[in-house]
């Protein structure tokens, strides 16, 4: 295990597409349609505007789309930008233990297939490896790493770049230590900036910089051979542990990629177990909010510690209301960017409703548990219990789920044909002989 | 002391010109020389070549030159390349105790006043600004920040570069924030990697990251207010110790760029007390090789540990040789880059000399100190003690000194009216409508 850089290395090199099992293909499908979604919805956000406007006057040529508008940039500025997109809304695939995986990832690999010509195979292999290497990576110094204040992310997502894209410029050995090596060298990204642009800043700027390493190790641009176990190496300057089987065990068998979750909902996750009962009952009774009296939940104590706001004034605050996101599931049957917009957190019968809404924590709940009871006038009370959240590994979304929360995120920005035609190119993904087709099908014209 | 950030921001956007005294600015001029001197003569290096070939393809517009060379890049990968380029032979300035200071800054100030129309009293105000602060973060969290494997010319420098961009962009006091904390939350660079290329990538990436960083904040893209401060901020996160009246005391009136020093020979400070007493004797004496019995050197212990090579084979061996270090200075008088290159590692009078120097490590020696004894042919013995190495605060490089390594640097590659004329535009740079031309005059054409 002295080694670790090397070894890693040696796997992403010499891993073959037929090494890729057809489940953990599909799934990175499935992070592609999950992390297009999120990226074109919040083509317009002022992160994304802000950080364009930044750039702009120092993009190379037009080499790559930003995903959901009409502008083009330089392969590396757009892994930047789309890096950006992908996260800023929190909406983006979260691995069950530690990084946002896609983010770092698609961005680079995308503007490399317009680029370099790509088939969609090689974008989907080269994707699973990546989130290999930015999980195995991170949690072999997770959580110390994690809580002495890296936003894991960005951190460990620049190593998962600069190995995809290592893997399709065909780097070998050597050059893929220095890909590694040249990553760790630029990782960054403080929790301090939580609440702030720089928090997608992080996955964008891993995208960038990860894409960035791999190009400079195919030019033989050298790092130190084992930066991330040296003794100065990434994981000792930048955690108190570091556990190196956790990189290397099971190479090539487990596969990290399969504890990738989707958000159904655009909050926070302790509060999609209480949305979840609330749509169920909403469905399955056909409730209208003006026959309700009360909702009462139960949930976890974490609940009322971080979304305990009781009338927020914005759509941003409205996903820090347990009040409002109950409310506002019952009204609309949904709960995505739509129903926490500003308009969504004003309108009359959610404001109505949520001031009827009633929290109980209970310490026996886990945070992906609710307990949800509506009283209707006529006295009569419905309730379910959600043991595991719709999104959590016990219960995934599914395809179709998938891409109806891909349809909600880009109406008003792609037509219902485009979005169609995206999401076939994402499930049709490994056949394709132009891995360029997906990126280009972002662009609304 | 509270809101470090806050202090630092406001005292950088209340900076008038008139405020920095004369000898500070003159000190920023002969950085600037020493700065230019060093990356033009670097300008062919293989890390040079193969960063430029990795991001060639992705520049934006030909905004800015890059120095020692005809090609122009975008301002954003003009500094990145210019700021590897400076630092690739460790000849360029260091702080009495901290970080390499112009690294970061000229080769982004530079690219600056090319894409922008900058005074050249601008570019030394906002020089100087940058220095305190990549000077004071770095001193405040100095030496345990740098002890746990930081490079802290990549990590600190890239405040510096964001603060001098900033300044120029003329952000206000929260837009200055912001680019401190972009800056922050973008800060790498491992000790892991001395030894390869990416030593001198770290330099190069703050000044890009830097840049970034303001351009980010002039276009309001917010980060955390505290960001060098706060509880998961950069100090506490990277080190573990941190001062915060280092950044903060005698701001305005305390100038860390008074303390910056400049390499007179082109290899590790330890070697240079050695080299200087050698030349000394030879100039005094005009010693020739031949005559030459013996050279015993006593030099502070520290010496035999880094540099005791007995028979370099290669130019960057012989930086690690006490012994050909020696033998050089006294065969060809001086200890730039020409007499550290492979040919003169092999140059036979230098291997016949340096096989007769002998060293005695003296733990009463201090590192910038040794004492060099000369025995000729005939028996009589040459000595001389250096208190104060040549180059250190005590003894500092002359302006002639100055001038006299830019052009042994850039000889080769810019004519002698060329060397002239750059020469003549560092020292009257306050005076300049436009800061621009001392790019411009770095180009061979």
């Amino acid at each position: 295990m002295n080694d670790v850089t090397g070894i890693l290395a040696r796997h992403i090199v010499d891993s073959r597409f037929a090494d890729i099992p057809q489940n953990v293909l599909h799934e990175a499908a499935r992070a592609l349609l999950n992390c297009l979604g999120c990226a074109i919805g919040s083509a317009r956000q002022d992160t994304v505007e802000n950080a364009l406007s930044a750039i702009r006057e120092f993009s190379g040529p037009a080499q790559a789309a930003v995903f959901g508008r009409d502008e083009r940039l330089d392969a590396l500025n757009a892994a930047l930008i789309n890096g950006i997109s992908t996260h800023v809304l929190d909406y983006d695939d979260t691995h069950a233990r530690a990084v946002h995986p896609s983010a770092p990832l698609w961005p680079a690999l995308l503007a490399y297939a317009e680029w370099r010509p790509t088939r969609g195979a090689d974008l989907l292999h080269a994707f699973v490896l990546g989130v290999e290497t930015e999980c195995r990576i991170a949690l072999s110094v997770f959580p110390e790493h994690y809580d002495r204040g890296w936003h894991i992310t960005g951190t460990a997502g620049i190593f998962g770049a600069a190995a995809a894209i290592g893997k399709l410029l065909g780097l070998d050995e050597q050059q893929m230590r220095w890909a590694l090596g040249i990553a760790a060298t630029q990782s960054s990204g403080l929790r301090e900036m939580f609440g702030s642009m720089c928090k997608s800043l992080h996955p964008g700027r891993a995208a960038q910089g990860g894409m960035m390493a791999a190009l400079m190790a195919s030019k033989n641009f050298t790092s130190a051979n084992n930066a991330i176990e040296g003794e100065r190496g990434w994981a000792h300057v930048t955690s108190t542990r570091f556990d190196p089987a956790v990189i290397t065990g099971e190479l090539g068998s487990r596969f990290e990629l399969m504890s990738n979750m989707y958000k159904p909902f655009a909050c926070g996750l302790v509060v999609h177990a209480a949305i979840d009962g609330c749509i169920q009952l909403r469905n399955e009774h056909r409730l209208q909010p003006q026959e309700i009296a009360r909702i009462d939940l139960a949930v976890c104590p974490i609940v009322m510690e971080l979304t305990a706001i009781r009338e927020p004034q914005t759509g941003l605050e409205g996903k820090f209301s347990i009040f409002h996101a109950a409310a506002t599931a019952v009204v609309f049957g949904a709960a995505g960017e739509p129903q926490f917009s500003n308009a969504a957190v004003r309108d009359e019968r959610v404001v109505a409703l949520r001031r009827r809404v009633h929290v109980a924590p209970d310490a026996a709940l886990k945070k992906i548990q609710s307990r949800v009871t509506v009283t209707l006038n006529d006295g009569r009370a419905l309730t379910t219990f959600v043991e595991n959240a719709l999104g959590t590994l016990a219960r995934p979304m599914s395809d179709a789920d998938l891409e109806a929360k891909f349809r909600s995120l880009t109406d008003g920005i792609l037509t219902a044909a485009q979005a169609d035609r995206l999401i076939e190119l994402c499930w049709t993904a490994a056949d394709l002989a132009d891995g360029a087709e997906i990126a280009r099908a972002t662009v609304p014209r």
